[in-house]
């Protein structure tokens, strides 16, 4: 395969545009799903697409995909490219983004070099991602994947009580395809770590084998107030210290050295939370993450087990509320060795990994082989103005994704 | 020693009475200190004290003595008793209380027996016990054994903005007598237990011989917020898992067999508080208690090494504050022999005890010899109108308050 790279200046000078779009008065970057900071994102997005001369789709729920097709293959499935634009509140100008110009990046560079593709090749931006003002996160590609009824979408109300049928219409993006019209042949994610393991090991890319499971808990602890001088230490019934017995107890289990899970408590709360009263009450809630089921449930069945053994042992009372759940997603192992193979090639050092937060690449999985490839977060930092890739690490991704496009794009 | 009994119906009424006073248009019974439920509350039993035939003397920071004097002892020390009237917010109606009434009962015992006291006897109610209104708690108890001076004790301001001086003259009970004019021969205090000791071992009568020394400390964890799904545990700064780790510390050392302190920890905040974001920083605050002033140092000690500990190897930052320190105060071991005698001689079952919450003996303790008498708390439950003290209970207490009296007035 001849040599070939994308027009670093073109990609880092379009992520700065698309990041420029969408800024408050006060200048932080937020472009929530279907609001007029989205619009106008997704116009900038839609102009540069046609200036690129590709066909333009929009699908019921708002997917957006740059299609690039030549008669002599049409009736061939698509390699996909793609991620999305929508943002959380005051965010960076990489997560999503990147993925999405990256593809575009990409396909620009073969139409422009002359490149036949046996098959179309599209970059698509998925609605609302975030999941900040419409939930669930990921919605456009769970839609698209058939994972969730359009009708029951399009219903979704949001934070701000709208309707998100209304706000499509609203802003122009009810397009006219049914959900999955285009079914990739492949589908390849690019995007920032949003992590720290790249930057810590040195590597320049990330080989996504899988994406972590989730399982999301709120637990409650009911014990008993009373005074913290005159309550023996046998008498007590301490919400709190109960919680940390469970703080500690699923931290010291992610930590053993063969387990690949995490184990997060992000929030707490003691009642009366009173420096001289033994809490009545404690919650918290359990963020439990694994590449592997089993493994997942094996942490929940101990965490349940634990719970049981706290409340016949430290007289509290126990209740547990099942707040998310999703099953771990194992992404296309060809892919992730072709990604391995071409990073290799351009003598860049990757890692295979696991990815930690939900993409939209995991919904695609269900109806197409997929991956991602992954590029290093400055201290792990995302969904904050202090995300930062670098330059050098931007472009090394776009040309990875761009010698895997071409495999996938000849494949039969 | 002739047997002699409280008129317990007298004794109950009175604290039914008392405890009628005050309340909201809610039935919520509070008291502040100075308020003008406080007002009321002591204008009743201003008016029960003249009642029995006693003197009444208030001195400048309020405190209300009622004295039976007679001439031919005018000069010996008396012996006095006494406890508090004021309460927390939504109280219940023995704390302080019990022991101001029952004081006076005793008194009114004694003079319609035709005892001829070697000493006056007196009974305090003492200024502000509760420190829910003005800072500190104590403080009339305090102020009278010269451990805050007067005029900075007036000067104080309240949770409410208004002056302490001022409320005392608005109330009418900023009185003409220096604190501290009435030295003690001997101070004894009746009181609930508010802990669940007696109650659990099934004893009538707590001979109060210390009373535990505390430490407040408020404990700040700097990590790092991150994602919780892509950041590794080895790779985490985790402020919430170092407060749960410190909470486990405290909790077992404090359990251990060979000692007699407690440790709570009452209030947690975590930061930025999101299910799915690693803790930036931790708040709580640590409560440790210890009869033994050596062993509280051990505790505190104990506590900072573990902190540097955490701080060198969780790569947290820990910042603590000293919120407040008391040491522990030893009663004189003549008076507590003295209740556990009386108390063997009326059949009751008594026990030897460490006083977990604060009370104005403490502070009495400092000029004169001075010990406590407990009864059971139902449940340990106190400072909430669930708190209660049977009948049975109440005049038992009572009665061997009187016996204790009889022989300390008895004392040269």
């Amino acid at each position: 395969m001849t040599s070939l790279s994308v027009n670093s200046g073109r990609l880092l000078a379009d992520i700065h545009e698309l990041g420029a779009i969408g800024r408050e008065t006060d200048g932080r970057l937020t472009r929530l799903a279907l609001s007029d900071a989205d619009r106008l994102g997704r116009d900038h997005l839609v102009a540069r697409i046609r200036a690129a001369g590709l066909e333009v789709a929009i699908d019921q729920i708002g997917n957006i995909f740059g299609i690039w097709t030549q008669d002599r293959h049409a009736d061939q499935k698509p390699v996909l490219l793609g991620s999305h634009i929508d943002t959380v509140i005051n965010a960076g100008i990489y997560d999503g983004c990147y993925g999405v110009i990256a593809g575009l990046e990409v396909i620009r560079t073969l139409r422009e070099a002359g490149f036949t593709p046996p098959r179309p090749i599209a970059v698509a931006a998925f609605t609302n991602e975030e999941g900040v003002r419409f939930s669930p996160d990921m919605m456009g590609s769970l839609v698209y994947a058939g994972g969730l009824d359009i009708k029951k979408a399009l219903a979704t109300r949001g934070t701000d009580g709208t309707v998100l049928a209304d706000e499509l219409v609203r802003i122009g993006y009810a397009g006219p395809y049914a959900p999955g019209f285009l079914a990739p042949h492949a589908y390849v994610e690019l995007h920032i770590e949003q992590g720290p393991v790249l930057e810590h090991i040195g590597s320049s890319i990330g080989a996504v084998a899988d994406l972590q499971g989730i399982s999301w808990q709120r637990i409650t602890i009911e014990g008993q107030a009373n005074h913290a001088g005159t309550t023996p230490m046998a008498l007590r019934r301490d919400a709190g210290h109960a919680a940390a017995r469970i703080m500690t107890f699923i931290h010291d289990r992610a930590s053993r050295p063969d387990t690949s899970g995490v184990a997060t408590v992000g929030t707490i709360a003691f009642e009366p939370n009173a420096i001289n009263v033994i809490p009545a009450r404690a919650t918290l809630t359990i963020d439990l993450r694994n590449p592997d089921e089993n493994r997942l449930v094996e942490e929940e069945d101990a965490l349940s087990r634990f719970l049981s053994h706290l409340q016949a042992t430290g007289d509290v009372k126990i209740h547990v509320e099942k707040l998310a759940r999703s099953a771990p997603v194992r992404f296309d192992p060809r892919i992730v060795a072709l990604i391995e193979d071409v990073a290799s090639r351009r003598g860049l050092a990757s890692r295979r990994m696991t990815s930690g937060a939900g993409h939209d690449a995991q919904m695609i999985a269900g109806m197409a082989p997929a991956a991602m490839i992954f590029v290093p977060s400055r201290l792990g930092i995302s969904h904050n103005p202090e995300e930062f890739t670098s330059d050098e690490a931007l472009v090394a991704g776009a040309n990875v994704l761009l010698d895997v496009v071409r495999h996938l794009a000849h494949e039969t």
